[in-house]
């Protein structure tokens, strides 16, 4: 099992975001991150999708991601030949002086950003892949981590190409 | 008509993301930006949705929300008391030695990071609200943009309060 990465330019219209969900719950595929936002172009919306699946499934959902109608572009992104970023927000409990002097020490390593500070606590911002981002988690654990928020994975192909010379 | 950051804790589960937009479609409301990624708890994801609409709107939103089988908490975040930031990639057309130089600096000014350099493009990623990265956007289009992703908002509240609190 596997994971691809889909990413799709679609119309910004209410309903299809339910559209291209249901099609990937419809065949039992849990969709392991999913990010949706505006294009430069205010009615072109860019979704990616992680799904978990072998190579075939993958194949087949493409095919039928193609076919919903508000749909323009679907790609599947080569791993190596594209760049894959995911942002983090994550509070971290730090209610002593070592805590908190600790916690800035791996944010300056992993290059975050703490963007709030209070009483017993500090939030990061880290931007990576999911591995390091998951190692940042993990380093912070020990600390308590008093929630977290992840935007889901976007990529683009790297190079000049862009989703369009895919599908021409 | 406002915007209004929503953040649902939900059961990671086939299905839940395609109710949850379904919710939405139904009541014609479209989602400005949506953003899921699991939690420090695999078994729970963190969505978060933008949606336009006034008060009252949300308010409905909110409540029909809460009542969806896979949902644990929803909260509504207010825009003075919580910390909101998306990712932006973004592919920018540079064919001269000019345009690079310019791009680079433009880059280093907004603290964009440069994560792909090819002859005649340069890709870009930059964390932070959304003006800032429409700014840095915008600034970008007279040197023409080939393609861009941006995850969509997620956010935290400020301090050492998180989302149960808030549920309790």
């Amino acid at each position: 099992m596997q994971h691809h990465t889909i990413s799709a330019l679609v119309e910004n219209s209410a309903g299809v975001l339910s559209q291209v969900s249901r099609l990937f719950s419809r065949k039992g595929y849990n969709i392991e991150s999913l990010a949706v936002g505006v294009t430069d172009d205010p009615a072109i919306s860019r979704i990616t999708i992680i799904m978990i699946g072998d190579d075939l499934a993958a194949k087949q959902m493409i095919s039928q991601f193609r076919k919903l109608r508000p749909v323009i572009y679907v790609q599947e992104m080569d791993a190596e030949q594209s760049v894959h970023r995911e942002l983090l927000l994550v509070k971290v409990k730090t209610e002593t002086k070592d805590a908190r002097d600790e916690v800035i020490q791996i944010s300056n390593i992993f290059r975050a950003n703490i963007i709030d500070v209070s009483r017993g606590a500090l939030t990061l911002s880290i931007t990576g892949d999911t591995e390091k981002n998951n190692a940042l988690i993990k380093l912070l654990e020990e600390f308590g981590i008093l929630e977290l928020a992840r935007t889901g994975i976007v990529a683009l192909e790297r190079g000049p190409y862009t989703i369009h010379d895919e599908n021409k």
